[in-house]
């Protein structure tokens, strides 16, 4: 058999594989090209379309209508066609480092990039991703390194009724040493699952790298999926997937704070871990931060580390009314009273300066100031997103059990 | 803070990230909709779209011209447009039950569904899937049943002289009890990497239900990369992926026959395993079961169970002319001489008819009747695609370890 009836023989072995089609065709655009200036050419083989669009957080934002008001979402670019109906955009400057999402828009449709095989799956959006070289980009990246290992699993929560998935992150080594390890509790937001910060957050990239780096000690991370309603990511549940915005049919039996404690004990009696207060973290973004400032009062004790991301930890987003809101806030500040008094290393909130929480966040800290709570602020540039609690998870974790 | 405040401010929660975008509109969309007989209807949102079809392996095959001449692959239907620019279309008879793949094409442009959050990536493309109840439907599906964990993790090459993932599956239990078990080394093709056996192959799913109904013995299964110029799937690496077809600048320093004691020597010294021959099985699909074959072959008196699927044993497609082919031929034929001699349980070959590989597997079986070789031959219909490695797994391993 010739060479080129080989090619032939093991193209069609993917061709005639549906899911395998897309080995089909565009081999020879290459997109996106990171130049060695930083600048990027993203590229499409579209003959047919009118217009092609990129959108991604390389772009600078734009003011924008939506349903609920005028915000600052992505920009978009317009690609040129050149021959063979390529379509074609190099940004105008150089992109820091960093890790960027991007996705086309093909006369308004949006769709993936067919000649990129980095992806990340983040709820029902699958967008693709490049990351520029240096600082941070370098520390997200999958370097030369001892790798920890990512292992997705089940436990079962008795106050949930159900067996729930969990990622857990070991580090490098676990594996083959006697030792015991510090425990960091890592919470996603309102938008996420147990795949979110292994996928978008970088845990996995981030620790080994810092702790390659001798940055961060060597920890044990459990990611548990902070959406009591379901019991796993979409498509990994025996039930359906239930949207976590909006609600549905069914009703969690508990809360993700009233159900951590079946979290704490599976970990406990399953990990090789030091089970003591100096050696728990909890931390988490968004609805996670607030989920994270609810179980470190809840659990007393328990935490020597706790970090609100983009969050307030006194939350009274969920009441109804003023009143509500009042009631909750005062019950909460007596739980810190209890938090203060029994002591904790570190409480660090960190959150953008154009986050929408933002003054939820200051008005937390405000109470917080008031009652002597210690804690710290780290303010940082920009929103809501997930750039930010990338950043937030590297200048944490070194700080950690130490 | 009002409840619809409190809606606004979650669903900018997930807007102002930009890879959450998706999460914006079309949730009043259902697709797809399978309905009660199992027909089933597919929806997308495209106003501004002249022409949307649906193409999926859940359609019959239909012959196309392609660069390697006229081949079946998946037909495509046409949506309608309805009000509100919702395109719709529903199968005219019930499915099957199997998992199915599945894409949109809009104005000739391939994009995934909006709707659906179950998706499954192969290589570098992402589908789509939906799964019709039943059987063989239920074996893939998550089930109410006890989970194994799924790790993804790293191994020490001294052959490859590197570091690379591999993807391991431990039964339900596996943490907790002091057994030791039997481990199934299981390959992917040349389309796949140390990711396909789980996202495509549904391992866990099909070995958590089997392990359940008392089919299949508790097992390991590794799922390694049996790409030697890649040391992990797509951004998993800190190398650039190079595609497995076409090659390119890095030559592989060994092969993967040459380097698979450095996997056997990491699984057998890391897990509570049973280290004999009656206790391991080695199968793959397409390229996989070439390297099946060969590795059983190699290492002799290692694997008393092989199966080799939609793929010939003698795998002489390599060769550039008949005179390389003929030489490896009988290179291989005296290896299989040793094999037949030193024994095995079970060598099982499946195929399907309509395989382009058909033929070639029925030539290598031919000469294996002439010397004499013992195996166990699996036809089915269909050709060179998932939905049949799915079912040789579901047969295969109850026949393990018995």
């Amino acid at each position: 058999m010739k060479r080129i009836t080989l090619l032939a023989v093991i193209l069609l072995a993917a061709a005639t594989s549906f899911a395998q089609q897309a080995l089909w065709g565009g081999q020879a655009i290459v997109s996106p090209e990171i130049h060695d200036d930083n600048t990027v050419t993203f590229r499409l083989r579209a003959p047919k379309a009118v217009k092609v669009e990129v959108t991604g957080d390389f772009l600078p934002t734009q003011p924008t209508e939506t349903p609920y008001g005028k915000f600052d979402m992505p920009g978009t670019a317009e690609l040129k066609e050149n021959k063979d109906g390529v379509w074609e955009y190099t940004t105008p400057a150089p992109l820091a480092s960093e890790l960027y999402s991007y996705t086309f828009m093909v006369d308004g449709q949006r769709i993936n990039d067919p000649a990129n095989v980095a992806m990340i799956r983040d709820v029902a959006s699958v967008t693709n991703v490049f990351i520029i070289p240096g600082n941070p980009g370098d520390l997200y990246s999958v370097k030369d390194v001892p790798h920890g290992s990512v292992t997705r699993r089940w436990y079962d929560s008795p106050t949930l009724k159900e067996q729930r998935r969990i990622t857990i992150y070991t580090p490098p080594g676990y594996e083959k040493d006697h030792q015991t390890y510090p425990v960091f509790y890592l919470l996603h937001g309102s938008g996420g699952d147990e795949e979110a910060w292994i996928a978008l957050g970088r845990t996995a990239q981030i620790m080994d790298n810092l702790i390659a780096r001798g940055k961060a000690k060597p920890m044990i991370i459990v990611m548990p999926n902070g959406h009591t309603q379901n019991a796993a990511a979409p498509g990994e549940s025996s039930r359906s997937y239930l949207p976590a915005m909006g609600g549905g049919p069914r009703q969690a039996v508990a809360s993700m704070e009233d159900s951590f404690g079946d979290i704490l004990k599976f970990v406990e009696s399953n990990y090789r871990v030091k089970k003591d207060k100096a050696n728990r973290a909890v931390a988490g973004l968004s609805m996670g931060g607030m989920h994270s400032a609810a179980i470190s009062a809840q659990y007393p004790n328990t935490f020597d580390y706790v970090g609100v991301f983009s969050a307030p930890p006194i939350a009274t987003l969920m009441a109804r009314d003023k009143d509500e809101a009042a009631k909750y806030t005062e019950e909460f500040l007596k739980k810190l009273q209890v938090q203060k008094k029994n002591g904790f290393k570190l409480y660090w909130i960190a959150c953008g300066n154009t986050d929408f929480l933002y003054q939820s966040v200051i008005d937390s800290m405000k109470k917080m100031d008031e009652m002597g709570f210690k804690y710290t602020y780290r303010e940082s540039g920009e929103g809501h997103i997930w750039k930010n609690w990338r950043i937030y998870l590297s200048e944490f974790a070194p700080m950690l059990f130490k």
